[in-house]
């Protein structure tokens, strides 16, 4: 039995949850103190994954991705020395929709019919007025929160887009996408406010100046076996928590390999759900007992695929690829070579109810699906024949429990959200589900762990109330830039309000109804 | 360490999943097998608890309703000889809206303005016959099972109900008594499952001949606590499972209290949920490991309130109140004094909402607001007056998660409900949630503990599969009568089919829609 003043347990190994863990206890022992660090796997990173061989060289099998405005994961890796670099979009993206390409430039894929331009055009404005009005620290207080907590997004979806077809797949692959879950699984009030706390559409789908725009050279997992080095021996490996007992004078924890610790304080750091893993004396409160098992982990598998030759750069793609077809296995795809041009590989995602019905398949069969839909879409048979294939699925790992983030289904966030990172006696929590700018990500995962770390800190009198919160300065190597709206992306009116304009025009307005119509019976073709 | 041929793991406490653990290990060890029950708490009967006390003889502060058609749970009482009782519905029934109390008699409250009565009986027959498409042991194959499952309950109203106010307040609470969770929060599909499996509207939701026809005299906790006399040593309590390893020969099961057992089969018989306090190895395959975050267990708290003297009875009140009222606590009361008249008492649940609201009160000032709409509803001071309080807040328990069951929210049950009671290598899966009949029920967990013991049975061939599900006897004592439609319920036109039907004959549709819009206006009163 060990005794120490702080215990950090991570009982699970998602990216986000032990960098969190991480973090904490390494802003603990930069404060003079003496944290330990309980991981329940045997590696550290939770759910950023950095596999290592003589095909990938390296390669990212769980988060990856950074951009501008997180600064705290870049300010972690400028410390170690991890060198960034920007995800290739030189060349043409590529919108893969009714079953043919369309190459194309900039984060959202252009539309071509008016009505349309106008319908995806009020759709993003929308999410985006609707976010301002989202507290990020408090979503659960927004003046609409109760009515958007009641809908899904597929209600709201429903609400705000007009036609029929191009804006509404879009718009499902842009839920699939940014949260592995689907537009009828997750609440409108926590999707809005997910967007939201990442900056707003333009900053969290795009590559360039998003979310995407880089990944770390040598792999994500670097800062976390940083962090991990410096920590030495306070960071025990294999170790998952199964009890904590705050009943006495000295948080007692033990792990199932039957190792028990003691501490004044601990740090959870997981994803809500996997505090269900602990078995609590005294039990959680009502709300947080409840809170835990309402919150599930989003499905993805990623899938890396590798090539002889970079063929897709040769023919004008840069490797981006958004994919709109039922029956393909892949949503999104980025170039995943590495940065000096060697080991060409295309990363792409199985996302949501793909990733659950296609988890049943052979890895073998999976590939195959993939290489065929990259082959259709980047148009050659060269995509047929992969020199390698590396993929995690992330549902099938107990201390993860799925990939990216938790979502929240509606009518949670307003009931329970509150206790979310409510300490529990002498409990705190950690992880990126508990951040307010990046949840979901890596930098919401640091911002979490310091904010904990602060809160023990204070508990402690070592700091006061007001410090736990900080905010972080902007990077100097990674500037983030405004995203620009033009004078028509502010003013170009819905379809609804289009229509209203109409009516003051009978003459007009007679043929756009009768091309509406035609429009929404499915009459005119897309483009 | 002990060795045994089958272990029972119940780390969980709620009613049907101990009552499903112990129906398992009873019909293994009739069997001639060797089987090992280890409980988490420090007593038998999960979310059954009954509780004895000189104020109120006993108790039950958890299930404790049985009736007509749950022949398995009443072929044990029988078995056990513990005797059955019918609630009181001899006087009127109450429903309170609007701020009035309307006395009835029957299973649901009358309606009164012919609009409001078209629209009620379409609601349930509507309900009815969309649960007659749907197998009871495999929903998620329904022929419309995607489309329900995307929709929750609330989206399901907004599509059948045609009146503004009545119906709808009523259906919510329908969803709120029927399985402690909101509309919005449910699937469509899983609802409609719900009640199907349970006999239809009429049998979940009525006293007479209904869900909540009869209690047990003593409590409902006998029956566990009489199986468990019955396996004797083979109930090891305050055992909670912290550990399931079948990489072995044998499965290795650990508790929190670090003892260790050996068996060759084990029978999870918990909420799908509180298969998360376990770490297994190998881990789960990935659609289990997901789908056990995403069935959260209802919330509710059970009041019982404690008069000198039955006064409602002698006002013409049975008991029962169907409060319809955002502000008051409870939404459902049922008589609760003993047979033979003595210790009079009320009955109420606290929902969903409210229990998420309220659970935050002290439990003297929940009293208070209970006392006081009783008072309102029932028309007398004498409620102000109670001369003792029980309560039971199921969502604080850490091995039920909540009560009375899982729910399923939008989405999950037909991409995960096809593993519920999947086995999983020597691992099956018992517990009133993986039931077909009456699943949420104690009747439910019957179920399903004697066909997880039979699957075990049947592994290893000592039945033949074919005898893993069977059916039960009716009891001869407690009679299912069939609820007969009349002729007006099964032909009465919804309102929308009446308005067609109006639509043949203008003079009378002109004033019929002036009287309708005046009325979704709310011009006209409800009576």
């Amino acid at each position: 039995m060990s005794t120490h003043t702080y215990i950090l347990v991570n009982t699970n190994c998602k990216l986000c949850s032990l960098v969190a863990g991480l973090s904490a206890a390494k802003l603990l022992k930069t404060s003079g103190l003496n944290p330990l660090v309980l991981e329940a796997r045997d590696r550290v990173g939770g759910r950023t994954f950095t596999v290592r061989n003589k095909e990938t060289k390296w390669v990212d099998l769980g988060g990856a991705y950074i951009g501008p405005t997180q600064n705290r994961i870049l300010r972690l890796a400028k410390e170690y020395g991890v060198k960034t670099y920007k995800v290739n979009e030189e060349e043409n993206l590529v919108h893969f929709t009714n079953g043919k390409s369309y190459p194309f430039k900039g984060s959202f894929p252009p539309m071509w019919n008016p009505f349309v331009i106008m319908d995806f055009n009020n759709l993003f404005r929308t999410l985006d007025e609707m976010g301002r009005e989202i507290p990020r620290e408090a979503p659960w207080r927004a003046p609409h929160a109760k009515e958007w907590d009641e809908m899904s997004m597929q209600m709201l979806f429903d609400k705000i887009i007009w036609t029929r077809y191009a804006v509404r797949i879009f718009a499902k692959l842009f839920v699939n996408v940014n949260v592995t879950s689907e537009p009828h699984e997750v609440s409108a009030l926590w999707f809005l406010w997910y967007i939201k706390q990442c900056g707003g559409t333009m900053r969290i789908f795009s590559t360039t100046n998003g979310g995407q725009e880089r990944k770390f050279a040598g792999g994500s997992s670097q800062i976390s076996e940083c962090m991990a080095k410096e920590l030495d021996e306070r960071v025990k490996l294999e170790s998952p928590v199964c009890r904590i007992d705050q009943s006495g004078d000295m948080v007692v924890v033990d792990t199932v390999d039957k190792h028990t610790y003691m501490a004044r304080y601990v740090i959870v750091a997981t994803p809500p759900a996997l505090n269900l893993k602990m078995h609590f004396t005294p039990e959680l409160p009502p709300l947080r007992n409840q809170l835990i098992s309402r919150v599930p982990m989003g499905s993805v598998i990623k899938c890396m695929v590798y090539y002889k030759e970079n063929f897709w750069r040769k023919k004008g793609f840069c490797g981006t690829m958004v994919i709109e077809e039922e029956g393909a296995p892949i949503g999104l795809t980025l170039d995943d070579t590495k940065p000096d041009g060697s080991v060409p590989a295309i990363m792409g995602f199985i996302l949501a109810r793909k990733c659950r019905e296609l988890c049943t398949l052979t890895k073998e069969e999976r590939l195959r699906r993939i290489c065929d839909i990259y082959s259709r879409v980047l148009g050659t048979e060269e995509a047929l024949h992969p020199v390698h294939y590396e993929e995690k699925n992330w549902c099938e790992e107990e201390y993860s429990g799925g990939c990216y983030t938790a979502y929240f289904p509606p009518g949670i966030l307003t009931q329970f959200g509150r206790v979310l990172r409510e300490p529990v006696g002498r409990l705190y929590f950690a992880g990126t589900e508990t951040a307010t700018e990046w949840s979901g990500y890596m930098e919401g995962a640091v911002q979490a762990g310091e904010r904990a770390a602060r809160e023990v800190m204070s508990a402690l009198g070592k700091i006061h109330p007001t410090q736990i919160w900080q905010t972080e300065p902007e990077s100097q190597d990674v500037i983030a830039l405004p995203f620009e709206s033009s004078f028509w992306e502010r003013n170009l009116p819905s379809v609804g309000g289009f229509l209203k304009f109409l009516s003051v025009s009978s003459v007009l307005s007679t043929a756009a109804a009768a091309g509406l119509l035609a429009y929404r019976k499915g009459l005119l073709p897309r483009s």
